[in-house]
């Protein structure tokens, strides 16, 4: 996915603005895992967001999305964003973030996700980082009492 | 902070897209962290974001924003949204997220920010589990290799 | 209800564009409503808008709505806005409008409203006021013919 | 001006939102005003805002604007929203305003506006109406104290 | 159709950014369509679209549509966008377009449109000329496979 | 480039809206003609675009930009849009356009422009057609009197 900083995506410094880009990597996230699920699939939670270095108006961006680990009605998302410099040819890495998504169907119920092919070393350690993070989230639900209004 | 949520605010579902959650989170916890730190503040990470039940096109959404922890240039601030039902008068807890500001100055440079009066139990229980989520982000951060284009 | 102003709610002056302010406030003014009256509310007509002092880009804004009157089925809300300094810690009086909405029910028909309970000398005079508006807007639609295409 | 009403414009109930409806009069107003005065021109006050009747999704709107009355620095706006029936060729008045804009030079200090030519009777009622207008307004905001925050 | 330039609508140069301009100008071509249609009328194609001269923030831009041609079910409409110099009263030619639209029904089927009444030797001029323009399109597509993804 | 279709990118059909596809197309094509040229490049032309089957809010729209020829200072950039089905992961060809940039130096002067590289048969059949429609647009333009206002 690829995009132009225009000054309505900025905030007052002439930057990218933290919502904007927040706003496409969920877009980057939820196509990546609707290819690989081959139905609708909703934010359910994110991770480990990094901004890393400021976006300006005028920027191309582009964002990589690719599927860390499928449970069985959820997957994880790894979201990078770049800045492309045109004129000489590199991407600077500028955040990064991970993204889960629950697969439903029509009627909003989750439904079961097609398992994720582990081929290389990087495909089971990333599924394995992914498990971890899963298990501890859920862990600390459990023992969180939902919040006072 | 207090939001009507409008068709431009909607997904394919009928329910707020996930990025424009997260841009009123990002909204809401910026204003917070310019209050406490008294300049401006960008966002520099998110964690622990959790989308709890959907919320509709023409629902209220009401988020608050509160300062968890100030370590020396940031910030860190727990924001939490809730729908709000007129009629019965109660709110339903949608979203929660956990975000990190750097105060900066107008030349982008980070300055010191007032510290955090911790007060009562609550406060420093706050403060502890801030602490330790940042530690251990920045051992992450130290223990891994920017990834490659 | 509080928003920062950001490039794309600016006009090519680099202050707040008047739009932006009127949709704030009909926001701030409709959940007034609605919290009131417990059911959807539309804007029927608005009165004395004064802008009192540019709004910028970068800044705080801070919108206030309180129930003026309530009349069978419609409402007058008072909207106040705000600039926020928070170095200073004060508030700036930049814009103000009295709206009336119309409390209706899902077929679009108007219901009536629970009256509003006047407990203070300030409550009693804020009702006054508005049903003057009230019998003078009436008064005045009741002369006038439909304007001419 | 005309309008073509998109989903983005709309309400929860299907119908054109009030502050979009707003944000296109102050428009329309702006233009106006800066075709008489020859420069920039900004929102001062709006009175007399009647929503008459709803705009839907895909409706053509048609606002109509014209000056009644020019001060020294300033001009009253008269804006008028109808909704266009192509199919019967007439059109429907749905929302009426008048707004009252500050002509300003490039470092935002007021400026003279030309004097208006009244030529017909209705030019000369326009005008007295919104001379007495301009002196109710005055005489209010001189007896107002500032709200406090 | 009149429109204020706004930093939203601009691009990192500060100028109009070219989708913008594009957008307005599908909209003037549509309600054109629309009016003398009588239905709703969907984009098939645009030709010649000219970027004549750059449109600034702040600029009040003027956008003038007429029917060239109407075919069975569809129509060829011209639209010319203007910047306007309020000050020396002139216009500046900024950019132009030739839209063809589809006349449907409300299940989306093309509907046959009235004819054109063709009076000047103009008419008959931009008629021929938008026939020819037809033919060459109908003519090219007939020759063209699909493109391969 | 890919999109994910909202409901703000809709008309009152429930379809992409054309300003919004055109919008898109605009920014794929510049995006593709500024790493090209090593240098900002702005929209001087657009021809041919088709909209061949309709978007519908939901949709992953995918755009690809090619280079199709380089003159001395601009490009002509040849872009089509698809919906993808990620169920049965086929691509459904709905639109395309043949748009032309030129390339500027900050100052807004048109700069030069690498050549490009014609390899195949292919590469050098799009570059001929790109040359006629290039030079009949300039004979077009050669023989045309500006527009009336």
């Amino acid at each position: 996915m690829t995009e132009l900083v225009l000054p309505q995506h900025s905030n007052a410094l002439g930057t990218a603005f933290g919502g904007t880009i927040l706003a496409w990597m969920d877009i980057a996230a939820a196509i990546c895992a609707q290819r690989h699920a081959g139905c609708i699939a909703v934010t359910a939670a994110i991770d480990d967001v990094a901004f890393l270095s400021p976006i300006r108006v005028g920027d191309i961006v582009v964002l990589t999305a690719r599927v860390n680990a499928v449970f069985r009605t959820s997957l994880e998302i790894d979201v990078a964003v770049y800045v492309e410099d045109a004129v000489r040819g590199i991407r600077r890495h500028c955040a990064e973030a991970l993204l889960t998504f629950v697969a439903i169907d029509s009627t909003g119920k989750p439904v079961e996700v097609p398992p994720l092919l582990l081929e290389t070393e990087e495909d089971r350690r990333r599924f394995e980082e992914a498990l971890n993070r899963r298990e501890a989230r859920l862990a600390k639900r459990a023992g969180t009492k939902p919040p006072k209004t």
